[in-house]
């Protein structure tokens, strides 16, 4: 496939999950990719994937992108633009002001330096994990700063367009106070929260519903990656947990002392301020929208799931959302499938009358 | 159908979203069941939708169903249980221990009466959003107390089990510590988390994954009644909000002084102790399980996930879980599938040969 806006050659430095997928995508789209590792057995891993081939003397790459953990971008970015005089060089870090701090403090030429931050999925590592596809659909930022020009950083928009990303461009500040209050710090949020089940007894997880369950997803993270994210925006997320202690501690006030004038005010202004915040959230495409949720009773067997979604699909309705849940002890799944307000009332009518039970929305 | 354990005639005081789902299935199942309601329309409605008949002067239940808010919960069954000294009676209230304890303090025959907590999804209220099917394959709490033997609450468990619900025993201090650790204080902690979103940029929201729609999902909950819960469970929500404090505190100070001695080790015990904690929730059936997860990127058109499905059932692989996530901004979606790890590299390979792209897990 040569539909590409990129011309190369691109040069990538450290063949994980994210150096790897990048080179598989700019592979397939007949980019020349040249590929760098501290680890040969790395490398050779990610030539055999066909992410590309190994790094020559002879190399003059356009663009280089840095795929190596936080804690060492700024050093190995330092490097190649020292080693490279004339390539435009980016980093897939999850933090972007660290990074160029110490960039200018190495006396680094960032004229020719743009941080970049692809939001995509990364739990499982390596390149084994690797995907041409893995950018697909996702926010790819740009973190501008006053050094380098909008021209000179099209490369890295170019290259987020090639991988079918969607770049969005913000200051390395914004970023990172972006992802602080989007990623960082809900992620320990959720992480300490997890902590408390550590202890608990049988009978108590034996009760964890759906909620429980989504609210400590995140909790299963990379601790030696996370140290690294946590400490390079340390700032910014300490920020956003000094306000979350200061909402917590008045939680707290009010429920050592429920009957206290105020305190059910309080903890309805909580609840509430739950609600006004979730709502901020941007829906399906993009849009802040409600939608109606219905909860289908299947069977737990192979195929009827993709019965339940090939009748809805008959029915001309186009699920926005659809979750599902297995009942902990019970050959039965629920799934709670959102629709348009509009047409819940006949979907539950056409699906009923197929004989598919109907039952609430999950809690 | 008169597949049924309990004899009845059953009378449900309250005919909001539980006591009507209640009737319905009791009225299925060929019980007798009256209805009663402080408000005549909201009555009149639970009976148009066949919850039962209205009450009558003669009506002598072996069971009554308390269904009301938390806070009147007490005093409306100790009002039962002196107007009909012959019946069992019980509630469904979210909190145990302090309605028994009201009911002590107002000289309650409390030798009739056993609470239970019916663990059923209630995002939506009213009889209108009621359903016989409510409560299938969920958890249901018998909260035990040293005054009623447990064949004298056997009812009780009858009408769980004929409503296709688990019934599990515990003590009411226990059942109240334990939903204070798997809901209330998740609660709290999921809403102070989304209302910091509430003054954030659309920029910074652009930027929210599924990570961050899962941690704060269940922040859209009620006030008025969240309100009930956490003010009747307060100690031991408190109890569990404080311990969770002191360990953000501990986050916080390694946060202020990220390259302090010992920051980086408390930050990342603090991502350890989250995946201690989240490992200990149950999977599917209730077991703890390890799934691998892939990711199928589908077309954002009726029918294309039906057909995903339907291919997966052809595989005769069995979907332990499975997950949708729009990209916002793209036509696109994400399917998230879990499936046991020793079918994954079968899966994968036999999706791509049929043409579906894989992508990587969903962060």
């Amino acid at each position: 496939m040569t539909d590409r806006r990129l011309a190369g050659p691109v040069r990538i430095v450290g063949t994980g999950l994210l150096g790897t997928s990048i080179g598989l995508a700019l592979v397939a789209r007949g980019v020349d990719v040249s590929l760098a590792d501290i680890s040969p057995s790395g490398l050779a891993l990610a030539i055999d994937y066909g992410a590309g081939r190994a790094a020559g003397a002879g190399d003059a790459p356009q663009l280089i992108v840095v795929c190596v953990p936080p804690d060492v971008t700024a050093r190995i970015v330092a490097d190649e633009l020292a080693a490279f005089p004339h390539a435009l060089v980016t980093d897939v870090a999850s933090v972007k002001e660290a990074p160029l701090r110490e960039l200018v403090a190495l006396g680094a030429d960032v004229s020719r330096y743009i941080g970049s931050h692809p939001m995509a999925g990364r739990e499982r590592n390596g390149a084994v994990a690797a995907r041409a596809d893995l950018f697909m659909g996702r926010p790819w930022v740009l973190a501008g700063h006053d050094r380098i020009s909008y021209a000179g950083a099209l490369a890295v928009e170019q290259l987020a367009l090639d991988l079918g990303a969607l770049p969005i461009e913000m200051t390395v500040e914004d970023h990172d106070r972006n992802v602080a209050l989007v990623s960082h710090a809900p992620q320990v949020i959720s992480s300490l929260l997890a902590a408390r089940l550590t202890d608990a007894t049988d009978a108590a997880t034996a009760l964890a519903g759906q909620g429980l369950r989504d609210t400590t997803r995140i909790a299963a993270s990379d601790p030696e990656l996370w140290v690294q994210i946590l400490g390079a925006n340390a700032p910014a997320i300490a920020g956003i947990l000094h306000s979350y202690r200061d909402d917590l501690d008045r939680a707290i006030v009010a429920l050592d002392a429920p009957r206290a004038t105020g305190a059910r005010r309080a903890i309805a202004e909580l609840i509430a301020g739950g609600n006004a915040g979730v709502a901020r959230l941007p829906g399906k495409h993009g849009q802040a929208k409600h939608f109606s949720r219905i909860v289908v009773l299947v069977d737990d067997k192979p195929g009827e799931l993709a019965r339940l979604l090939t009748e809805i699909g008959e029915l001309g309705v186009n699920m926005e959302d659809l979750r599902l849940e297995h009942s902990p002890g019970a050959q039965i799944g629920l799934a709670e499938i959102s629709v348009l307000p509009s047409v819940e009332s006949r979907l539950v009518s056409e699906l009923e009358s197929r004989g598919w039970k109907i039952s609430e929305a999950l809690a």
